[in-house]
């Protein structure tokens, strides 16, 4: 899209992702993602042209991953620098918490000069999403008694329900993949289970997905091996979005049933919901030969269905056998990482300029959210850059 | 205070901070400190009001944290933004020094872009501070010597004998609090010791605090119970300003005597010098049976006194049963972070907002340390920077 | 030199380093490397006279340190902020990389907004080089098939081969110490092997002084006790050089006869070429049992050659005696940091303070790199700089 309409369009758009937190896709309204895809893609632009996005003389980005991570967290970093934020990691091990400081303390006590905070948290259910809130409840407190002067902006680098940097990265891709948020309606996605010898996968990848991608009128089919569910919560939310936005959500315990003529295959290993939840159980009591048990109990139910692997035969089944190949990475894929995987090595390699495209949005997509959290015409915002020219590599 | 009433008050001062490092408050004048509070407040208006406080365009600010450390961590962070200056942390499991490098070399060795350096070394008695004098040592003759372009300046950000940083937040959050420095005079503040279900925690805030308090003609109590002694000559050193300034000091073995009709309590943990001297011969000599049984002792000391808590019958106690309740943060806070702590819950929460915003000052406390070691006439730098008004965020 | 000719002689180069990775001294031109000193000595000159280096307005240099490091990780930091790049590190431990992702995937998801990565990889003989080399085949392939919006130059911080930041630096000093890269012409090095009680030392060192001081017309003695060989063919290359560019190469296995002499000494410690082969494949197959017998078996070595200590004794043997004495740092120091290492005491107090100031060329080596591998016209870009005069520390 040219730069103009990208502007033009944005002009348009109301102003509500301002002093909101980004959490969840869904509690963003259809216009609110829009903004943040078209201020990613003015980014993506600017920087391709080599001028400046800095809308910050000073100020930190804190980032908080109480999980590892290599993507999101250059990602963050490269958002937070291109908009002139410095990182400040929270790393709980050297950092006084163990003390048993709460979270609202730690909230405040990080925040007085913070505009941004990242949170991953994406290891125990019922625990990533509550906690990214406590700590927003904690910073408006602050905010309104007046301990902080600025209310930082929450962005969910992960949580155990959704993983908002990831699936908005995920869709811009498709909207350049396919011309254009329109081309989108009517698509068919099959969102599947895949097969990994590893266990503890998150969820919040593949509801992320179905969460997101039922928004925009697409079919989308989940499909994965009985009692590898979901959140029941998140899947209910999928059907009902799929009814309002005109595409379709359907659940169904074959691979190959939902790459049948699918435009899109995003094949995935996760643990089932109720294995998540007996495990966090188990590491909340600690029972450590607990844990052993369900682990090998878990991997030997994942051994059942080693034929959940996105092989050539299978990509055969989608549309003219062209379907778009995505994964978040880093893959299991058969014979490179591990012996058997989710992905047959000729599948992922063929895909690999597209995968590594689907990753490249995520830096964009994570600085527009901050920008549209923070200033109220981005489109002004974003034209003033486009004027000022200020190179970003000087001479 | 009005901005232009701190830079006109900042403009009659002298530059006796210029070049000099900021490691025990006792050693600077009442001019000097004055001058830190001043410019502190100065950021502080200018950041509120949106105006970039850099004074850098590029340049590093080292840490070098031989303790965990959230609070100071993240102001120290904040200050370097502030100013412009990126923070490089001196991680010593990661680096080389275990080799056993000199502290000349190290010094050195970080030193040749760096235009501070913050050293947290609270550890072992008798350490911190020579460390931090080694250092400085150090950079003067890498300075003197030609080898350093600059002579960095180190901010003690927690040592054996003092927490600077710490104690100037706390008095200028008193400054803000009382309306005016000149209002402190005949104030009463009980530094007193708190029971805690931990041990070996250090001793440089409260005599950081009885170091500072007595400087500024307020009547200050020390308590604690029989043996949970200061370092003698620090006591000694805070009556011998008490009589110079003008206030008292005295030391009481009752929380309850303290308290009396008290305007200020800081009831806070701290192991007794003795063990302390004691735990440091211990750690020098790796002697872990004797470690174990010490902490096994002191526990059992602490033990003796659980009623040395904030309660709010003590509160009472205070005048008009409203003093101002202080902590350096985290507290234990007894039925929160422990079964029996420093502090009843409902005297913390009471305090909740005070007790952030005491925190609240430390950034702007630690950039004032930097810009006034810096500069030489801190009061033009701050009316340049009012006059500019670049902002910090732009558009 | 002054600052005029400075850029005068760097607008009569070429741009050969232009989008180059700088791996290995002998992979580059006379002119190349000439071009590098150049743009560090005019750097140090604009920070010398507070004028600001930056030519980023943002941007990141990512770090990837697979080893300790304290010298080069602060150099590269202060390289990267002189610029305008924020560092950002690749820690693989709290990476998703154990995942067993691929070399050509993390590079290319590290690089979306990196400038340039730094890499230090000097554990494994074959290792290193091979790896960044793999790095830079990744990234090459990103930025062709469009993954990557710039090509992100590599810089060398250390390989199994090279290590050309502080070979670099170590000539850099060189140069300004005999006033001119003209006069090295016929002075004699003895990079020699010395005693030290630990093992398992990088050969990169002792191979990056013969690779490039063999390229200066110098008369370069490389000295070791039979068996502590370097990689042969950096040896025969470091021959060949010395006949094309007119000087010489020798190996002796005396200490003496290499000072003997000598306008500057390098005595410093590695481990055999042999053992450091064995040690590797004992690595990749986990034989601990063999490693520890490895390890004794060369210390054991090593002990019967304790007279390789560079006394003064030696020192004597020196051009007038006054050989100038050369280290990387941290040195072996007999009685300081170990009973008896590499150099004497009272040696390497003399030589205190060249030491240091060889150890500070680095960042701006590091920066020169960066900055000649990513501008076509290094001298315009300096001339801007100084003709702009935006002062680093401001006011």
């Amino acid at each position: 899209m040219e730069i103009k309409n990208i502007l033009n369009q944005l002009a348009g758009l109301s102003d509500g992702n301002v002093g909101k937190d980004f959490l969840l896709t869904w509690e963003k309204s259809p216009e609110q993602l829009q903004q943040v895809f078209l201020v990613a893609e003015a980014l993506r632009y600017l920087r391709q042209n080599n001028i400046s996005t800095r809308c910050f003389d000073s100020g930190l980005a804190i980032s908080n991953f109480r999980d590892n991570s290599t993507r999101t967290r250059f990602s963050f970093a490269s958002a937070a620098n291109m908009l002139g934020l410095e990182v400040q990691d929270l790393d709980e091990k050297t950092s006084q918490i163990a003390h048993g400081e709460t979270v609202r303390e730690t909230a405040n006590m990080i925040s007085f000069m913070a505009d941004f905070i990242g949170i991953r948290d994406d290891m125990f259910l019922g625990e990533g999403d509550k906690y990214q809130r406590q700590v927003g409840t904690a910073l408006d407190e602050g905010f309104s008694e007046g301990v902080l002067e600025q209310r930082p902006g929450i962005v969910n680098l992960q949580s155990d329900i959704d993983h908002p940097t990831q699936s908005m990265s995920d869709m811009l891709h498709l909207i350049n993949h396919f011309g254009g948020i329109e081309n989108l309606k009517g698509k068919k996605v099959a969102m599947t289970w895949a097969y990994s010898p590893s266990y503890g996968k998150p969820l919040s990848v593949p509801q992320g997905v179905i969460g997101l991608f039922t928004r925009f009128g697409m079919q989308v089919d989940l499909a994965y091996p009985e009692g590898y569910d979901l959140i029941p919560e998140v899947e209910q939310l999928a059907g009902a979005q799929a009814l309002k936005y005109g595409g379709s959500f359907r659940k169904v315990n074959s691979m190959d049933e939902a790459f049948k003529n699918a435009d899109i295959v995003y094949p995935k290993s996760w643990a089932p919901f109720a294995v998540m939840q007996e495990r966090t159980k188990l590491l909340l009591s600690k029972d450590m030969p607990g844990l052993e048990q369900l682990e090998k109990q878990c991997l030997a139910n994942n051994a059942k269905h080693m034929d959940w692997e996105c092989t050539e035969e299978k990509m055969q089944l989608t549309k003219k056998g062209e379907g778009l190949y995505l994964h978040c990475l880093p893959a299991d894929i058969t014979g490179v990482s591990c012996a058997k995987g989710e992905v047959q090595e000729s599948v992922f390699e063929r895909y690999k300029v597209p995968l590594f495209k689907q990753a490249s949005y995520k830096p964009y997509i994570i600085a527009a959210m901050m920008l549209t959290s923070r200033f109220k015409n981005p489109s002004q915002v974003l034209a003033h850059m486009l004027t000022e020219k200020h190179p970003r590599i000087k001479y």
